[in-house]
Parts: structure tokens; sequence; C-alpha cells
């Protein structure tokens, strides 16, 4: 993954809780920074209902994610946190996410996590809305579109 | 505190991401050992309805932790959290908790939990259902009774 | 506690693990929250020695939390955490913490935490190095100055 | 994967301040759940030393993680996460790992991850000791041996 492909980024320092015994960023909070940058990556592309997130009643939950570790972050290291979303299918989509040191450019994770959009009533994936695509698109026109 | 006051124990055991750089339990993941065993009372006390916790549309808030920090619990230690209600108000009551470490009988840190019992519609305080005392009581017959 | 007191502020957005499924920042987390802003003002202060925290040898330990909770901080809430050290004694310090909703604020909790300095060969308190108190004023003018 | 094909297993019961918003535990803290398993693994093995985890001053890091979720676990589930050891390399070694619901044996997760041994003074991956295969083939008999 090149960040020179990635049009979303958001920033984070390490907190101190953050680093275990061996004093690196703990492997699960990456996990977290994942997280936290697709939320913020949704929000931008102005996928967030009016009223506030789940207010419009719809889900989405994680069915993978992957990550590999390069390097280490820090106590209060500023990293990076890139996100873009690689394809779109029918009720599910994709995100790539590179992690780095702002400092040095360097790369510490990189990753990916798919994402299901589920009917809160049968709990089983749905056709994605019809906007979803054209929001999706202004952060990452290049975002494949996989119909079955 | 004395631990032979105490009528309701867990054991938790610590795990790795729980520790920080400094190499010893972090200050606030005791909180969530506090958090733990609360429930944990409650679930013993019968407090949980049938339905889960919640189901019954209850909420219980927290207004006060306050803790005192001893020793340290280090990786994989196993310690034991102590835990009684030491008092009964309107709509409030409070938890004594003390954590020991269970190899040593050493005290690692003490605190105390006050905890709300919130109307979920007002969002404000409500008066604890009846048979509240008599369920605590069943674990700490010595529980103070505080009416206004 | 009043935070126009208040000389040192840090910015936090609650993140979407922070939040509990009661829809509420946890209140443990916000132990988190005072720890990062405690590190956050001793950086401030000039007080991380040049090669990073810890690399001096010296140790910072917490003998004491305490949380009020006066309301509900949300996913994706911006919070203010502000944090002065109220008193200095001779191996012990006290910081007083406000965390208030930054577009309305709304104080969400206040607390307190002790911190003591520690000799890492001993692992017992030790007297605060000279220039502590300086450094200190720098941000926070009235600090008591508590001697034995 | 089969949890037949399992022979190390640990019990974690899920905490409430690991559930998030959507009311499920939140898909950061199976992460955690494997880093807790693989730890208790090398303990059964007889891997940790005498002396304590890293106090033979050798490390070991995640190189990958990645975990495929299937179902939900939920506050206060006992969920069983079955470990093995699926290969080892000169310097490298593979994990496999399934998380199911104690009561109805439904699988919530399952996922790999892969973990490199480090000299600690180069921090460059290094050759696993003579007797680490050994001690693994005692849980694991059927562990793949790759070499170069």
């Amino acid at each position: 993954m090149n960040i020179s492909d990635f049009n979303h980024k958001i920033t984070i320092t390490v907190r101190f809780h953050e680093v275990d015994m061996l004093g690196v960023c703990n492997n699960a909070v990456y996990v977290n920074y994942f997280e936290h940058a697709r939320l913020e990556y949704v929000k931008a592309a102005g996928l967030i209902p009016p009223g506030g997130i789940f207010s419009d009643g719809k889900l989405f939950f994680m069915v993978h994610n992957e990550i590999n570790y390069r390097d280490h972050a820090f106590y209060d290291d500023e990293v990076e946190v890139y996100s873009k979303i690689s394809y779109i299918k029918n009720s599910s989509f994709g995100f790539d996410h590179v992690i780095v040191k702002k400092k040095t450019g360097q790369v510490i994770v990189d990753g990916k996590g798919v994402v299901v959009y589920v009917d809160p009533k049968t709990r089983k994936s749905t056709a994605l809305p019809e906007d979803f695509i054209e929001k999706v698109k202004k952060i990452d026109p290049d975002v494949k579109i996989i119909r079955d």
C-alpha cells in the first residue's frame, strides 16, 4: 500500500495506557485506531445521519480485520492513520489502512477491514443504500464497485 | 478496610495489555476491576432481571469512584477483588472494594464507588425498588440503611 | 472546582470503543483521560527529560484517584480536560481535574489525583527535585507548597 | 478451522467495558483475547522462563493478526478461546484461534496470528531456540516444521 493512494487521514497520539510492558503500542490498539479512522472517514463522507450515528437504525458490523506489524510506535508518538474504501459490494465494503509515524513517514502497520451493512431487524446483511457509493466516491473516486 | 468484613470476592488474572510501560497494572484498570466486581455482586445478589442486564429498563450509573494505590500488581498476578455494599440510601448505594494479591494477601488497592438508580425516561435518580435492600442483605447483612 | 482557576487544558474526542453498552463514555475511561492530561501537563511544564519519559530513571506512581460523575459524555463528543497541580509536598503532589463538554461547557466529571515521586532503586518515595516547584509554578503560580 | 483439532483452550467472560455501544463485544477486544490465549499457551508449554515472562531477555513480537467475525458475543457471555501453533519456521511461528460461545458451541470469531522471535539487542528476528519445537509438540504434536 502506498500512502499517495489515500485521500483520508487522521492523526492520533499514542497514549500512555496504550503502551504495553514491552514499551510499545500494544498490537490490539491499532485495531481501535483503524475503527476510529473508519468512523472519521464515514463522518467526512457525510454518511453519519443528521441525528447522530446509528440514529437511523442502520448498523455496520465488522466481518474481517487484518493487520501487518512493520515497526513499533511508542508513547507520545504522533501517528497518521490513512484510510480508503477500496471496494464496495452489494452489502459490504472494504477498507485499506496504513499507519505511519508522522515525524519520519515510517510505516508502522498496514491492514484491511471488511464492513457489512446490516438490517437492524433481521441482523442480516442488506443492500447498501443508493447514495452510499456516491458519497464514498467524493473521497475515493477510484473505489471499485463489485456487483454480483 | 479489613477483608474479613467482606462476603463477596471474585478472582481476576492481570492480562498482558492491562500492564503499562512501567511494568505494572495500569491505574485505570482497577476501576474496570471494580466495575466487574460490582456487576458480579449484583448478579450474585439476584439483582439482574431474568431477561438479562438492563432488560427491565432500569439503569444504574456511577456517581463517584475513588481508589488508593497501596502496591502494584504485575502481569499474570491473580488478584482477589473483595466487594461489599456498605450503605443504601433512598436512590443510591455505596460499594467498598479491596484488591489483594492472591498468593500473598498483600493489599494492592482499596476504594469506594457510589451508584445511583436512574429512571430511564427522566435520566434522574429514583427510589430503589422494595426488594433491593432484602437482596443485598443476603450478602451483606450489616449494610447500613440510610433514610432521609 | 472552577475552570477559570485552571491554566492547562487538553482536548479529547470520545472514541467509539470507549463508550459502553449504556451508550455513555465508560466510567474508567475518564481515569485514562486524567492520566493523559497529567502527562501532557508535565510535558508542557518541561518536566519530561530530554531523552524521553522515564529516560532519567525517575518514576512517578499514582497513589490516589477520585472522580465525581456529573453528567455523561457520548461518542464523538469533544471534551476539554482541565488540569492543575494544586499542591506540592516533599515527595508527592496533587492534581485537580475538570472535564467539560467543549460545545456546551457542561461539567462531565471532576476529580483529583495524587502522584508520588519514587526512587527507582528502592521503589520508595523520595524528595522531588529542586526545580520541580519552579517548573510547575510556570503553569500554576498559585500552587501550594506544603513542607513537613 | 475445527475445534476438534485444538488442544489448548482458555475460558474468558466478556466484561462490561469490553462491550461497545452496539451492545456487542468490540471487534478489537478479541485481539486482546487472542493475545491472552497465546500467553496462556506458551505458559502451558513451559516456554515462560522461571524468572517470569521476558526475564531471559527474549522478545516475541506480533507481525500479523487476522480475524473473521462470525457472530457476536455479549456482556457476561462465557467464551472459549481455542489456540494452536500450526507451524514453526526458523524465527517465527503461527497461531490459529477459534472463539466459541461456551453455552452453545457457536463460533464467534476465528483468526490467525504470526509471532516473530526477536533478539533484544538488534531488535531483529533470530532463530528460535532448540527446545522450542519440542515444547510446542507436547501440546500440538502435528505442528508443521517449515525450514528454509
